[in-house]
């Protein structure tokens, strides 16, 4: 198919297409004129996933362009894939805190890891984000919220479960990988979702039993 | 105390308690001279829950703005206060889309909570945010990932009641509704460290599990 048709079945815009190809987030077609190219189904996932990308998942260009080149290394294994794109995904660190209260948090997110009984490598961004959760916790005496830790630990854990479940059902070695990255980037936003609702259902469920009332 | 000790207090640089000030993100000090205002351990409380909004939270100031805004609300009830913070925290919707596609994922999830027993309202930011999901995940054909919206919901369930938990948990109303508000904010960033570390820890089991390797 040509740009324009490209266009038209993924409902991108040409310029934005045009944006893609030069900043190499897009393959090049196959030249057929000088200034003619041709493109496949390849290029119409791709430019989907670029979009969903950058519109759902809120990814930067540099951010959209990592998760890209996990998707392209030959041969990756799906656990390297996942370990890559979580780096490729996660907010940029800013350098670690260097303060005692940064460390002790470090080591708590250590114990619970422990405890849990799951085993993650030290590299991985989730301990210095959780440390930094209960960093700030600590900051604002708000150190009550540090018995949510372990809820969310949990609740984590179904989550993760049921994208790695629905990453082993897809067919090929592609799809798989596909499926996992774009998990991993609708996973946050439907999340937050979840958690807007289920907030609303409890509190009212608590209010209601508060005061008494029979029903609402 | 004065500005510098306010910043000491803090940790906060005294050109940005300046800015919070001019933002009106902070209420003024007490004026002692014409120069010079006295803050008290109120003001040490505000700044550090402004800095752990935009920090943590990544907030932007409208955000911050908005959240604030709710905490100063005299009388407030805390389920009103939950329901008028999550529209300060969440992202600025786009406009519904008016397709047949967003839709149909709008009543998948309304047909989601019924089958739930969720009682939400219709203007819980929750719904356009899963269905925003919902739809991408069919553009992208990758309807098989809508296998993890229930999973999700229970993992969402078990983390705003644990929230709730150390929210009622609180004295005060101030701290309870300061309390309410830090633990929607640091929760996103929390949910997602967890989620990294769940996902390295689920899929490292997996693959050994499936390479038929005794342990790792």
């Amino acid at each position: 198919m040509r740009m324009n048709e490209l266009s038209t079945a993924t409902g991108v815009p040409v310029p934005t297409i045009k944006f893609y190809l030069r900043e190499r987030l897009l393959p090049a077609g196959e030249r057929t004129h000088p200034n003619q190219s041709k493109y496949s189904e390849a290029h119409v996932r791709r430019v989907r996933l670029i979009r969903a990308l950058i519109e759902v998942g809120g990814l930067s260009l540099a951010s959209v362009r990592g998760v890209i080149a996990v998707l392209d290394m030959p041969g990756v294994q799906l656990h390297d894939v996942l370990g890559l794109a979580q780096h490729a995904l996660s907010p940029p660190q800013s350098a670690t805190p260097d303060t005692d209260d940064f460390r002790a948090a470090h080591q708590q997110v250590g114990a619970l890891l422990e405890q849990l009984g799951w085993h993650v490598s030290s590299g991985n961004p989730g301990r210095n984000g959780a440390a930094a959760v209960l960093t700030t916790l600590t900051a604002l005496n708000q150190e009550r919220l540090t018995s949510i830790l372990e809820p969310y630990a949990h609740a984590a854990e179904i989550a993760a479960r049921a994208e790695l479940d629905a990453v082993e059902s897809a067919g090929d070695r592609d799809t798989i990988v596909e499926t996992a990255v774009i998990g991993m980037v609708v996973g946050e936003p439907l999340m937050l979702a979840m958690r807007s609702l289920a907030e609303e259902h409890l509190s009212a469920q608590r209010l209601s039993k508060n005061s008494g009332s029979a029903d609402c």
